[in-house]
């Protein structure tokens, strides 16, 4: 059964970001502490989090991404602007990137494709559950978009790893986002980061 | 070695209490959630949360309190008022009370005695420690008290039980703490709680 899920690495106070986040450092002050669990910058990489990095992007047959995360902070729509990514973006997935401007169909090396949505959350949601078939849809960020989802019941499963950092600005998840009610399903850790998976239960 | 600890529990959108607080409901709407995991209304409690339960109070030969939490919203300073707690209160110890008004010691059944400290967080956290001996300091609560405490880098430990609820506002525990540096010594989940301690490391 396709479920709709978003993982995302938060600061024990609740941010995904940290303050000033700009074009050179997108992920704020301090934000890359958040990732160091997935990409250690020295030493070895715990097991758990070895497998846990490992299962992040498996069994996702279509992603949801925000205008925001496909161009940050490029200003007007630049249709020579391919993403972040490179050629051969990490996805090898459709990409259904919600916008207000139309363009046509984005296709990357790898099997990711970039789609370009101008009539809502719902639809792109819609349209990538479709797409992704019997696999899973990753709502892959940034916080707005997975903001969105929960508040709009969209979201089946939210997959937290809480880091021990704290940010004390920046970016928050958890923030207006309507009152889900969550169902802890699996709880993993790692000395530097709780990775746990909450089932969002529909009213 | 004496440590100076505190354990709260907390939404998972980082609230030790819900909106709307008042006498009737001290820890606002929804905020009943966050202590199931202690006080089940009906049902089992998992072996973790009863291990962890019966935990948290030992090994605590002092505590430090906030005045809000010795009297909430009883407005000027009363003195018949003698807590919340009945004539035994569940500390048994040394309870040093925050606060801008000077009152003589009050000694309770069953080993506790409220202290009234006029000169701030660190004196009380002083005279706590010297109380305690060998035992470890409680930061009792409330919140303003725990961020105080580690805003001073006067908290050695953080247990935090993290709930699978979400508030939506109320008040935070980890805001305008400063920037401790947080290391994760210990997980243990049931199925509706993650219990995580964490060391403060000095600067």
């Amino acid at each position: 059964m396709s479920r709709v899920t978003a993982q995302l690495s938060v600061s024990l106070d609740g941010y995904l970001a940290g303050p000033n986040q700009s074009l050179e450092n997108p992920i704020g002050v301090g934000g890359l502490g958040l990732h160091t669990w997935a990409f250690p910058a020295q030493g070895a990489q715990h097991e758990v989090d070895a497998a846990v990095a490992a299962e992040v992007m498996s069994g996702l047959g279509a992603f949801v991404m925000g205008r925001n995360m496909f161009d940050s902070g490029r200003g007007p729509w630049d249709l020579s602007w391919r993403g972040w990514w490179g050629d051969d973006p990490p996805y090898h997935a459709p990409v259904f990137v919600l916008t207000h401007r139309p363009r046509e169909p984005l296709v990357m090396k790898g099997g990711t494709t970039f789609h370009f949505v101008t009539n809502g959350v719902e639809s792109a949601v819609q349209q990538a559950r479709e797409a992704a078939g019997d696999l899973d849809v990753g709502i892959a960020g940034g916080a707005s978009v997975v903001r969105q989802a929960l508040r709009a019941g969209l979201l089946e499963e939210l997959h937290l790893h809480v880091v021990p950092v704290l940010l004390g600005a920046g970016e928050r998840l958890l923030d207006d986002v309507g009152e889900p009610a969550l169902e802890q399903v699996e709880v993993r850790s790692s000395p530097v980061a709780i990775h746990v998976r909450y089932r969002v239960v529909r009213a």
